[in-house]
């Protein structure tokens, strides 16, 4: 019996070590909401913050998930593009570069550097371990950009910046002197996750070209 | 021949009309980044808006999943949740009631308002039919807090400003003249959907009482 006793409050020890655990992440990856972006929101009122981004991001994977090749697992899509900027609570948005990150070559040569994944690590170590290893799969899955998932999450999140510049004429595409030539790496990569959103991007790109909203 | 031709183009055409639908979706529910809600960032450092709070309950269902009754569908969950402030485009906060949403009565013996059904039928509409249906459904689902994925969903929301305010030495309780007794009923709704998590919420407000940052 005592060691049933014991067994018992051990099993309730775990369960709120593990819910602490993810009340620390929960508290930690709200700094997200504070980590702003160059791009800003469709109606350019403002910049945007990663946190606010990811959703939108996770709401046209629930949205245009037809648009994936055959078999792609969108619930993975969403997954991954709720976790993938976490990230940035420890790195921000990369503002050292020169471009915006929609508008720059992608992949890099060298996947992610060590800051980020110096972030990852601190960053889903708050969590039990069995979560640790599946969002920081996760998050590995986007940043290798080798299934068909991660293909298709990347391309959403590289269509939203020219759906909002396309809106906005040309909105920070200006600001930060973006050419249609930046954008031909941006759009191979949407087309590389989805044909039909790659197609529809370099329609916008041509289309904001023809009306001096964007240099060529 | 001929006939074959023209199905394709057909097919083609109905395809570009979804993809046009779905662009429209996801420019017109961009506006909840700038629908403002009464709580607080976790650091207290400004009030948080409709799309970064969406992420942040969308992130909590994807590890906090473990305190919910067995069998939840999870994906259902982190989607509902994606979905449940979507309306608030049109609506807002809710800024006419005296007390928080977090700390309002719920549910509400009524339903959701005139207003917010309307919202629904306005912004679900711009999807095709299908994911009209399906996204709505989500919503709707939300709403009437019947099943254990809506009651989980709706735990996670009322769960995240509790922790905020116990972490922030009441924050906008103390703003808002929230009490314990307010919250009473927020406890409630939290272990409705989950025990464990209800549990805990009830230790916050206790706590947050003991340490003078909330009125009994």
């Amino acid at each position: 019996m005592i060691t049933k006793v014991r067994l018992a409050k051990v099993t309730i020890a775990t369960q709120e070590d593990r819910l602490h655990a993810q009340i620390s992440f929960a508290m930690e990856i709200d700094k997200l909401k504070r980590v702003i972006r160059r791009n800003t929101l469709i109606d350019g009122s403002r910049r945007e913050n990663g946190a606010e981004h990811s959703w939108h991001v996770g709401m046209l994977a629930m949205t245009m998930g037809e648009h994936a090749p055959p078999g792609t697992d969108l619930e993975r899509v969403v997954a991954m593009l709720l976790v993938h900027d976490i990230v940035e609570i420890d790195t921000g948005d990369c503002f050292r570069h020169d471009l915006p990150r929609s508008a720059r070559p992608d992949p890099s040569p060298d996947g992610p550097g060590p800051e980020a994944l110096a972030a990852a690590d601190r960053i889903f170590d708050l969590l039990p371990d069995d979560q640790r290893v599946r969002l920081r799969s996760l998050w590995d899955e986007f940043e290798e950009r080798r299934t068909p998932e991660a293909r298709f999450a990347r391309a959403l999140d590289r269509l939203v910046p020219i759906m909002a510049n396309h809106h906005n004429e040309g909105g920070t595409w200006t600001l930060y002197k973006v050419t249609a030539r930046h954008l031909a790496d941006s759009v191979r990569i949407i087309a590389e996750g989805s044909a039909t959103l790659g197609a529809y991007a370099a329609r916008m790109v041509e289309s904001s070209v023809a009306r001096g909203h964007l240099a060529p």
